[in-house]
């Protein structure tokens, strides 16, 4: 069975009944459709006095371009700790549909630890990225429409950083002109297209504590400068109102469930690269107390996703995680050895799939980085060893010797093939794991200068000598210090499939400094992020896309969407 | 107090009461949040057995800037037949975003004749603009991505009609560049967005009979042709079966209700000029089953609104009207006297205020020809006569006094004022028209050829002596009749502001010819639309914009919206 199939054959239980498994009062709850509900933000007031959970936080070694099933673990953990008797919730992103009709057809953990609907989780769900699009949109037109009625605020046309957004995957629209035509349509200018989940507002819906503070991230909003450099808001250009208008039902986190009934909160979904990439902070203010375990994913490898969870989210939220799960597969331990090159999209090399641990242990350096870096945040690490039905004993067998020799617990799951059946050992070890004393740290204070920051990251996190920046990109953090933009922590947008900021080099490279390209700030998300490498914020359709194939049948079912 | 104030106090009762008075069974709903529900498209079949209710469309005399008031006639008189005691639903376009924040504020009736929740309305609802948005897009996206693949189909790049679209007024969008950059970010060149609205997707969500009938109806929507002139349809480019699936729940009509509970279908909204303007088939396929009447409304005044209804969409749904409510006020048959001049945004002239039955009488003559143009299509004609605090008895018996001439009923209504207490007699006049026999019938047969379709509704519903084409628009119905689209009704798109294609012209003009200046075709959705002079499909935002008063206050809730 595919994973539609799969989904599609899943035994859900109504939404009022998951809430009242969470100690939810369902009278909190908007329903949307039959299986999917979003809780009222007055739950967080309704359940403050309720006990914390655990705060458990999913990462990654750095992934082969396959990714190395964190969402499918951090669904079968959640799946595992109810199982094994521990009233636990997940709390995931929801994906972006560009990607949904690109190369993936959807993104819901998979197998037998997906969150379900699927259906609806892979496409409008309850409109929150629609939301976004639209406010990110209005302000658009408010800011061109501010030009074209005379530009009081003096934005120096060249400066405007805010472009628009559609949650598609449509190449032609990255960098476009537009105000063409006669004098009543605009002023002519560049710009551009991002996908919606790249957009500002979709990291402010993500880390906004709440309705008032959303509404005061939207005014902060930088949309460009006037020709003294002063920046210019949403506030300034009157936009952030009707932003706000538009995000308040967005706000709500939804309420799903997993294919065993486990909670599933799926809310926000920003970038994993240019944003922080971890869903939001209102699911988790009211996850965290709806049971003994609140799980919940960080985009990407820990150097990434972690770091932020770690030094934005967390920061914001005010919450403190007590165990950090780190998914490690024998594929990507294989490729961190650097004997083999994985392309997505194309076969796995045949000699990767053959026995071979020493190979698992040659690409030690990344996981074992990665562990340490948890470490260095005071949150006790736990190795989720992902079997695939290729693996060998022998090479979980060293991935656990590896993890042991570093103190860390770990645990083979199977939670792909077997549910929450296949991860109970690794919801033992979680809650060993949680039940040590957290000594959370921030890696850096607010008050700690940007290029301070900057070069934090890159030294404890990545391993990196130093970092180097480029002319535009010094000047850029002198602005934001002057601007008083110097207190927001750092979100540094790198390659993924490196710990490196060079996608080629794998395990824990040394030896190399960090190329900072360019500086930019998400004022209202509240953080700033250097760019090193290319980028991109908005993919394209692929030859053979999965748009092509996604369709209804006869009986009016989806198709193709797996 | 204000609409949004007024919509606010509203007493709602849950959708599924709304739905069990309706003899809905509660189970065909789904839920959207505690006061909207969807009616899943099993309730036409489930209902099929179950008498037919009187089908009453309401229109409206050529309308001044400021609009007569066609919805809140709708509400107040679905209202007014449920206080008589007689079961009434009233089906209704769902207003579009892109107004909301511009110069409107908001669209749901008005006063005490209003949809509600209002904010809903107004906002997101059930995101079916969204997902027509998303639809449109991503055939956008599919067919960019072919001509960057290679271009299997041959369109000429120059013959693409597909562009772009977002539910938003800007401006700055009506003309842009797209596909710039380097060779990975696409192919170059001249396209543009709409407002949603605009899109074919949304006739196409309006006309759809069911969703074998959607998905058939995308396959056939024309992106362009090749250079031999033959046309390139979704299907051809395979991106109709995603648009489906992205449309399948927003197919499914949205119940709401009145401030005074009276059933509201809400349900897509398709532009009144290049478009039918009418809300959906499958709204009206399930609201002709719920009780004794039906009451529907068609935008702009009955030239256009009215004549597509019978035209177009009872043409596609098969459904036959029994009567025709034209709203009329005194403002605006002043103003068809010719003696005054009304500018939306600004207050009325002082002299249209004075009390002068003269003028009314003086501005009869659309009246007389919107009349009787609902007796060419066989409907009996009643004439509500909208009352405003500044009008005077004998202005309103002046309408009533035209309306006897021409052997119609009319009633003065205060709906907006009393709610449905202010349109019994309204009611009353209704019923007694749709007792008469319906003898429903199209204006011109399928088989007419295109030219003569038009001049046929140029020359019996709007007195043309005729039409002149351009070159270019000769050229394209040739084609169209070649390529197998001269089966479809036409949709003329000409000026709402004057039955004449002259927006100056008031009154009936006589002694013109019709300029058709293009002609396109919208071959989903199912019609072929002649351009007469000037139509913009993207709205720009004003000066002092509602965006910029949207907002919410200290408690979270939405302030500027009315």
């Amino acid at each position: 069975m595919d994973d539609l199939q799969i989904a599609k054959s899943a035994s859900l239980i109504p939404p009022a009944d998951v809430a009242a498994a969470m100690g939810l009062d369902p009278a909190l709850l908007e329903p949307y459709g039959t299986d999917v509900a979003k809780v009222r933000l007055d739950a967080v007031a309704a359940m403050a006095d309720r006990p914390k959970a655990k705060y458990v936080i999913v990462s990654a070694i750095t992934p082969t371009p396959l990714g190395e099933g964190k969402t499918t673990t951090t669904v079968g953990l959640g799946q595992a700790l109810n199982r094994t008797g521990r009233k636990a919730t997940i709390a995931i992103r929801q994906p972006s549909m560009g990607p949904t009709f690109g190369i993936k057809g959807g993104a819901a953990g998979g197998g037998y630890s997906q969150v379900v609907p699927m259906e609806k989780l892979n496409l409008h769900l309850t409109g929150d990225f629609h939301a976004v699009t639209s406010a990110h949109n209005m302000l658009s037109a408010v800011l061109d429409n501010h030009l074209y009625q005379g530009n009081a605020a003096q934005l120096a046309p060249h400066s405007i950083t805010w472009r628009r957004v559609l949650d598609i995957n449509e190449r032609a629209l990255r960098n476009v002109v537009t105000g063409l035509g006669g004098r009543m349509d605009g002023i002519p200018r560049e710009s551009g297209f991002d996908i919606s989940s790249a957009s500002e507002v979709m990291a402010i819906l993500a880390l906004a504590t709440s309705l008032t503070d959303l509404r005061e991230r939207l005014g902060r909003i930088v949309v460009g400068y006037t020709g003294e450099g002063k920046p210019v808001t949403a506030e300034d250009i009157q936009g952030a109102g009707a932003m706000a208008v538009l995000l308040k039902d967005a706000l709500m986190p939804n309420l799903l469930q997993t294919l065993e009934n486990t909670p599933a909160l799926v809310h926000a979904g920003p970038f994993g690269n240019i944003a922080h990439g971890n869903s939001s902070v209102v699911a988790d203010q009211i996850g965290i107390r709806t049971g003994e375990y609140l799980v919940t994913e960080a985009g990407f490898g820990a150097d990434m996703g972690a770091e932020r969870f770690f030094n934005i989210k967390c920061r914001t939220s005010g919450l403190a995680p007590d165990a950090a799960v780190v998914v490690a597969t024998v594929r990507a331990l294989k490729a961190h050895s650097d004997k083999y090159t994985i392309v997505a999209g194309k076969p796995l090399p045949e000699e990767l799939l053959t026995e071979n641990p020493d190979d698992v242990r040659a690409g030690a350096a990344n996981l074992r980085k990665q562990v340490e870096n948890m470490r260095r945040h005071g949150v006790s690490p736990v190795v989720a060893i992902n079997a695939f039905p290729t693996d060998f004993d022998s090479e979980h067998r060293a991935i656990a010797e590896i993890a042991e020799e570093l103190g860390a617990r770990s645990a083979v799951c199977t939670h792909f093939a077997d549910g929450g059946a296949g991860a109970t050992d690794l919801a033992d070890a979680v809650a060993e794991a949680a039940a040590e004393p957290s000594e959370f740290r921030l890696l850096y204070p607010d008050e700690m200068p940007l290029r301070e920051k900057i070069e934090t990251v890159a030294r404890e996190i990545y391993g990196a000598d130093g970092v180097d920046y480029t002319g535009p990109a010094a000047k850029q953090l002198d602005s934001y210090e002057a601007n008083g933009f110097g207190t927001l922590p750092v979100c540094i947008a790198k390659t993924h499939l490196s710990i490196s900021s060079d996608p080629t080099l794998k395990g824990a490279p040394t030896g190399w400094r960090l190329p900072v390209r360019e500086v930019r700030a998400s004022v209202g998300a509240g953080f700033v992020y250097p760019i090193c490498g290319d980028m991109r914020t908005m993919p394209g359709l692929g030859a053979n896309p999965a748009a092509h194939r996604i369709d209804i049948d006869e009986n009016g079912e989806t198709v193709g969407l797996f």
